[in-house]
This record gives C-alpha cells, structure tokens and sequence, in this order.
C-alpha cells in the first residue's frame, strides 16, 4: 500500500504532548479567571455563512477569510470572535439580560501569509460586555482588571496595559485642527523610534500637509512623558477647549482612578496617550498590552470601547468593550523566549501503577483508589522488563511510581517511587493517594510562567 | 444601511448562556476524568491537508466532508478525531512513548442532511491508547472504566456498556461455515427487533444463501440470553474447534472479569453477542453504550479495538483501543428528554454586587475580595433602579446579591441577599465569601444529569 506523508500545515500549531500540557494549563486559567469576573462562556460554530460573517465587508481581513460553498451554501470560517458575537447578540437579543458579559475562547482561521511566529488557525480569548444603549463607565476599567488577573495567575509579573481614549485623542487633534487627517499623523507618528522627531516633524509638515505649530503639537502630545496623573492634567488644562477632548479625559480618569480598587497594581498599567489601535470601531478607551522585559512582541492583549457592536445586523445600539489575547501567538512567544516554567507538570499522569506480577486485579484496585483520591493514574499492564517500565515513567516525567511486586502483594500495599528524589517508601494504596496529593499540591503552586 | 439577518446555519448547535454552561459543565467533566486516567489532551487543527485527511479514502465519510481549496492547497475540515490522532502519530512516532494515551475533545465536521437532532458541527470526545507493536488486553477494560466514571460524575446512572469481541464473533461464523457472509447476515440479524425471528430466518436462507441449519446458529447466537458467564460458556464450550473464537473468548473473558477491580459496577457493563460496530477497522473488542430508559436514542459512546492505526500513514504496527462520546448530540438528546438537573448553577456569576450609591470604590474593593475567595463575582455599576437591579439578577439566575448602600458602605460592610431563600443579612466582604461559597459547596455537588 502506498503510504501518505502524515504532515501537518504549515501555519497550525500541533503540539507534542508535554507542552500541549503547558498549553492546557494557559486555556484553563483564562477559563477559570474569565468565568472569576462573572463573564459567562460562549460557543460558537467555526462555519458561518458568508453573507452573515462578512456583513460588515471590506478590508484586509475579508482576503484572508477561508471561504467555501457546500451544496448551494456560500460559506467561511471565522476570522475572530467579535462578528460572531455581534451576530449572536443580535439573533438573540430577546433572550439575552443586558449587560452581557461573556467570554469566548476558540479557534479563528485566517489564510495569512506562512511566517514563524505567524498562524493560520489560532485561539483567541475574548472578554466582552455589551450594554443595551448604554454602558457604565466602570465596565472600561473592569475589562483590564480581568486581563491583569489572568496575567498574575499565570506567573507573568512584568506586564503592563497601556491605556488611552479615542475621544481625547480625537478631541485633541480637533483642536489642533487636524482632525481630518488624524490617520496619517497616527500613522507618521508610529515610525518615531525608527526615523526621530526630526524627520517626524518633516513628515507632518509635509506628507500630512500640517503647519509647523500643528506638527509640534502632534508631537508636544505624542512624546509626553510623565506620571498618569500628569498626562491626565496635561488633557484636562485643555477640556474646557474642546467638548470630546474634556469627555474623552473624564473617561480616562474614571478608568485609571477605579484599577486600584479593581484590584489592579500600579505597575501593571499605565496612561499611553499614543494608543490608537487600528480597527476603525473603536470609540472610547482603547488598550495594549506589552512584556516590558520583550516589547519586540508587540501588544499580547489588545482591545477597547466600541460605540455599536451590531449595527450590520440591527438598529439596536449595542455599545460595548472587550479585550482579546492572541492566545497561540503568546504561547508561542512564550515558549521561544524560555518563559515557560520547566517545574510545571507535563506528565500524562501523576502516578504510574506498575505491576511486577502476573495478578493485575490488586493492581487495578491500586490505580482505582488512587483516581478516587484525586490523583491522575495510567495503570501500566505492557509484558516489558522492569527497567523499561521505569524508563517509560522517566520519560514522560512521571513523578510517581506505585510499584507491585510479591511482597506488597501479600501485605496489600504498594511500593511508592518518588521518580525525582529516587526515594522508595510501602504505603496502603489509600495512603500512597494522601502523599501524592500533599507532594502535587506543592508542585501545584508553581505558575505556567516563570520569568529569570 | 442595508442589514443583514443576523442566523447561525441550520446543523449547527449554538446555545443560548445557560444551557452553554450545562455543555460546559460536561465538557470539564469529559476532560477532569479523562485526564485522571492518565490521559494526555491533544489539540490537532481543524483544517488538515485533504490528501493526508482522506489518505483512507472511499466510504460514505468523504461525501461529507467539508473540502476547499485557498491558494493551491487542497483542504479539508476534518471529521472524525481518529485520522488525526492516525497522523499525529505516524509523524511524531520517535517523540511520543508507548503506549500512548491521549484524550481529544474537539469539534468535528459532517455535512450530512441536515434534521432534528443531527448535526454538522460536533463536539467528540475521544479516548485512545495506542501500542508500538503490541498492546495488553488490560486496556480493553480500562477504557470502558474511563467512559462509566464520567458517565456517573455526570450524575448518569441508567447506562449499560454491552461488550463484545470480533475474533468472538468472526470465529464462530467462521466455526458454521459462513464466514463470508458475515457482513449480511448482521444486517439482517440488526432487523430481528423490527421483522421477528421467523422473518429473519427467512431472510437468511434467502438472500444470503445459508443452510437452514446456519440460519438457525446464527439465530441461537444472537438470541442467546442470560448472564455474562453463560454467554461467556457458550463460546468457550466451542473454543477448541475454532481458534480464532477461542481467542475472543479469551480476550472477552479478561475484559468483563477486570472491570470490577477498575471500580466499574456490575449494572454497567455486559457481554452482547451481537454487537458488531460498522467499522471495518475493529478487529477485537467493540463496545456500544445505551441508556437503558430510552433505548430510542441508540448508542451515546462506542468504540473498540484496531490492529493497525496508521496503516496509511506508516509501516509501523499501531494496535490500538478507544472510545468515543458524541458530545453534541449527547447533551441535544439530554437536553431534550428533560434529563438536565435543573439544580445546577448555570448563571455568569454565583453573586452580583449592587452599589446604591455614586462611590463605587467600596463595591469594586467587595467584588475584588469575594473573587479572591474563589466567587464568581459581577460588578453592576449600571444607571438602573434598585428594583431593575434585582430583576436583572433574578432574570439570570444568580444565586446571591451583594448589596451596598449607605449604611453598609459606613461599616465597611455588605448585605448579602440569597436570591431564592429572599433572606438578607450583612457580613464583611470576607465573611460574605466564606458564605458563599460554603453554600455554593452544597450546590456544586449537584450532578448535570438527573434522571427522574
């Protein structure tokens, strides 16, 4: 028979079982902190239809879009987690109590162009809360408390979310009078560490057809350096000036005055005046994350206030914020950088029954008290030699071994290997169960992420 | 602007948030058991190249695939988790050790007809160990013990898992004489409920051309009633003329008698002669599982035992044993019969804190102890009446509010409503948790399933 070459596409992630392990544990803690702040989990299919996912059109994303038809269906895979969300808020509007908080953690396909670090197919964790006509302002610095939650969770310490508003950025340009070609200032304005504010400067005055004073106070803004308290006062000494500017700096305050009580450490999170983002739809508060140790990364959450999530779909005024971790993209980082904590379990199993005899039932009783004490157990009953049996434990990094020979056979105990420390003590299967426990939960405590 | 109708395809399951949380709560229960059987979890793409997907090729399946082209590749979504687990390992064979247990719950895709009750878009939940050369019988008992202890976490009880073997059965219709005609004669047996014994033997001597003698053992075969032992008996009182029945009997015997020392009770397993499965693959133990109560709804998890896993893929001999749950349908089937426990917590949050004043500081401080105390906590910070406030809560089921006014916000304390009981008392922030949460322990100890 002529053989296929198992092989897997180039851009999708297929982890070999110790860091899938690794990957687990990132999904289940965003799961576990995300549902902490009552965001409640959504599932939605991976297949939509074209018409319904593409409604908004346009832009680059819509050529990444896998797009098919089956039978007489014109159809296409998710390309993130907001239009779907837009699409179940509005189908389901009726049924749904408002705000609505949920959270989504998936796959999301995207026909990008194969690079290392890029992906194809990749997870996505989204937070959302979706008000009715209005949103309470809270809900801005909320979301970020959330994200600086799971951050600690998983050992990552040295993280901050850089916070701006679209509205004081907005009204400030207004201002200025530049408000028409706020794009091509942000734009100009992005190549400031690369090219200097020299050739900034020229850029605004030319390209961007600004005068001299425009260009300045493009720059005066954008390379203002001080404590959130003076970045605040630096719009506030200009509210009275311009109306969304004063709404956009009041917003502002709001959130970064409510992130301590939130929870939030002052380290983790910083006014960044300089913050756009690029998706059109955001209004209000916008976010960035980096990894202050790595900010070649880039931003690992990002997101923001939007003024209507659904309006392709509804005339409901549905204004929401969210944000989203490129959950595979960080993994990945993570992994390449070293930050992964090598004293996290990766094993299969906590502990490996291994039967020295012919008589598997004491066995089977052994590895079945241990799963009802809580400890994950393989029950190993392969014809190999002893020594290969121990081998297959250290090589999937198997804490534990429960060993049963002739002895513990007749005297209804085990022999209980700690594969670490090389230590061998007899306990009752019962008891073997407790010391797992009490050695796992320690080895429980150690945090995904461990950076040096 | 033009909307476009906000729907979600026809085969595709997408829930609304509480009946989520139920599939949530089923799903963690597949994984937390799963993984305590020494498990590991696996996460392949969705997307896999079509010529390593259909490598197989042929069979009904491939109809129904979802296959498309981006760029110049030929793609399909795949439809079972068993080809990919096929080329996971074939491809990273020198990396994974032996045998190989892992666990995937993921979504798969079918575009069957679609009707009531049948889906497109389907979670499975599979487990499989794979052997390098060869692999012990044991694990032909364990994995039925891993789908009866989810099935009782679940809370489902009324479930028999029937066991059969395929050397048992090919070696008996080997032993009289129709071995060819093995395949029509189990389709024309399956009918024996519907047509009637008589029919049936009618039909055997007809279209498949047996004598009305080997109509007669087939029929004795798959009639035979009674208990596990004497289904055993009838195949090892014939065990020395056939060889390969011999050994099924061997196998199936070693299979029914481990499963009590694996914690599995006697009511939820028994040895059915007639099972057969449709897979060509399965060359030794095969299992089906039914719910006793509704036997309309055919077998909820099934599986069995292969020679060869990735045959396609590699020369490597890959023996194999698994077990599947179809997740999707599982819980519409559940879901339907009204088998849900209408107990179990299926809001957002287990509390809700309602400031009554303009300070929020004090209630983020509140909703930021009781998440640290492992609450799942909202912040409504929404401009709603009082009575608004609490409709919201009761409209989503959470269980309690966490009410601060002015009097609580002067001690430093909250007045924690349980929201079915109606009663109403004030503690500090961190008694409040240790309230609740003692009561949630009571609640979580509810099972998703309750038959009545």
């Amino acid at each position: 028979m002529d053989k296929v070459t198992p092989r897997t596409l180039s851009g999708f992630m297929e982890l070999l079982p110790a860091p899938q392990q690794q990957m687990e544990k990132l999904l289940g803690t965003l799961r576990r902190v995300y549902a902490l702040y009552g965001f409640t989990p959504l599932d939605t299919p991976a297949i939509e239809s074209a018409e319904v996912l593409l409604a908004k059109g346009g832009g680059e994303t819509e050529k990444q879009v896998y797009r098919f038809t089956k039978g007489d269906s014109d159809l296409a895979l998710r390309f993130d987690l907001t239009v779907p969300l837009a699409k179940y808020v509005a189908a389901n509007y009726g049924s749904l109590a408002f705000p609505f908080r949920r959270y989504q953690i998936g796959k999301v396909w995207r026909g990008e162009r194969a690079q290392r670090g890029r992906f194809r197919e990749f997870y996505q964790a989204d937070i959302d809360v979706i008000g009715d006509g209005r949103l309470d302002i809270m809900n801005d610095a909320e979301a970020p408390a959330v994200i600086a939650h799971a951050f600690a969770e998983l050992g990552l310490e040295d993280f901050t979310i850089r916070i701006n508003n679209r509205k004081a950025l907005g009204g400030y340009f207004e201002l200025i009078g530049i408000k028409d070609r706020t794009t091509e200032a942000l734009r100009t304005v992005d190549k400031l560490e690369k090219i200097g504010a020299g050739k900034v400067r020229e850029l605004l005055c030319g390209d961007c057809g600004m005068t001299p004073e425009q260009a300045d106070a493009v720059l005066e803004f954008v390379t203002l350096e001080g404590t959130d308290e003076e970045k605040l006062a630096f719009l506030e000494e200009r509210a009275d000036k311009n109306e969304l500017l004063a709404e956009g700096a009041r917003e502002l305050r709001a959130v970064i005055e409510a992130l301590p009580s939130l929870g939030v450490a002052k380290e983790h999170f910083a006014v960044d005046l300089t913050i756009a983002r690029g998706l059109d739809y955001y209004t209000g508060t916008v976010y960035e994350t980096r990894v202050n140790s790595h900010p070649e990364i880039g931003s690992i959450c990002s997101g923001g206030r939007y003024d209507n999530l659904a309006g392709y779909y509804t005339d409901k005024q549905l204004p929401g914020v969210g944000l989203s971790i490129g959950v595979t993209r960080l993994f990945y980082v993570l992994s390449e950088q070293g930050m992964l904590n090598g004293s996290v379990v990766t094993a299969p199993c906590d502990a490996i029954v291994l039967p020295m005899t012919e008589d598997t039932a004491f066995a089977a009783h052994a590895a079945t008290v241990l799963r009802a004490g809580g400890v994950r157990t393989q029950l190993y009953t392969e014809a190999k030699k002893f020594k290969q049996k121990l081998s297959y434990a250290s090589r999937l990094g198997i804490p534990y071994a429960v060993i049963i020979g002739e002895d513990e056979l007749a005297a209804g105990e085990v022999s209980l290997k700690d594969m670490n420390a090389g230590a061998q003590a007899r306990y009752t299967p019962e008891d073997a169960a407790l010391e797992i426990r009490s050695a796992l939960r320690r080895l429980g405590e150690e945090k995904l992420i461990k950076v040096q």
